[in-house]
């Protein structure tokens, strides 16, 4: 339940940080395009809402604990421009996912069937990746700083997940059942985020 | 094409802004509802951009003269709490619709098609009037206080309205094409409101 609350609420307030942060567009067009990718981040909400609903409980209450978490990362990471919005979706959205298909494993059937839904959205990830590629081929002085950019937005998440890792016991013992740490995991993401800022030819 | 335009910017900012003011809530639960609603604007937003982008134009571009005009009455009309928020989603869905409802009669079948779609819509403005009517029910000195905040929505409506018409020759002649008048419009729109905020305990 902690872990679906924490989900739950992540993909809520991905939601707000991504329409808020579609006003910091170039043109109305790419305003859109992003707002319009927000809507695959309420809609993962959605399903866990409901999943936290059907085992009982109530999602408003599963997700408190971690409002704090999440708002002092939002508070320490706001993007100064569209590039650096972009990299803030791409980034988030895939580590989100990295983290669900880490903790699939660990999952009760009906609750890996959500995450197997969860994972095929990311309209906004794709549409950021985009983006981020063609702004970094054209202007080459922007691959340094959004790199820099990229490299606090995964610290800054580590930090975090390591305060809600420590207060939540349980939350930490579901994340590092296989007899393996949440040193491990977080490591493991930090891997897979490498690959992927490569992937928008960005550096780590 | 002026019209779509501008009907298109209204959805695509009316969809911000309630992302943005769905984090005055008072719990998660109903900041997750008010964000859910958002939804319906983004949906008409696609309805109208891909009728734009049929007719040969580009959604971007139609929608960009009308910016300044929504800017500014977003500004002059920031909601300091929860249910000022509530209260400008209801006023200004109703307004757009009645706005809709009273063009529709002039335009071609295929526009009337979409208005006939983006009509059926407005999660947001259900959840706004049902929030709105029980705030009124249990304390009667929010009614005083929202029922002003309402006429000033209003009021700065239409203003800007006034303001687009003026610098909008032929917007303001589709618009009044029955030989009416845009002042006429007007005093019709503000004629529905009323009965409006009447419906959710307030006066006018």
């Amino acid at each position: 339940m902690d872990l679906l609350g924490l989900l739950a609420l992540g993909e809520l307030l991905a939601f707000e940080r991504i329409a808020l942060d579609a006003r910091l567009a170039p043109d109305l067009g790419r305003r859109a395009q992003l707002s319009e990718a927000a809507v695959g981040e309420i809609r993962n909400y959605r399903l866990l809402a409901d999943r936290i609903a059907e085992l009982g409980a109530d999602p408003a209450e599963a997700m408190a604990p971690f409002k704090e978490a999440i708002r002092s990362f939002d508070a320490s990471t706001a993007p100064r421009d569209w590039l650096e919005a972009l990299v803030k979706v791409y980034v988030g959205d895939a580590v989100a996912d990295d983290f669900f298909r880490a903790v699939a494993a660990r999952l009760d059937s009906g609750d890996r069937a959500i995450v197997e839904q969860v994972l095929q959205a990311g309209p906004a990830a794709e549409f950021a990746a985009a983006e981020i590629r063609a702004a970094v081929e054209t202007d080459a002085s922007a691959a340094g700083r959004l790199s820099l950019w990229g490299r606090r937005l995964v610290g800054e998440g580590i930090n975090r997940a390591q305060v809600v890792a420590a207060s939540h016991e349980h939350l930490a013992g579901l994340i590092a059942a296989d007899g393996g740490s949440v040193d491990a995991v977080l490591r493991h993401l930090t891997r897979a985020h490498q690959e992927r800022m490569k992937a928008v030819g960005l550096n780590n």
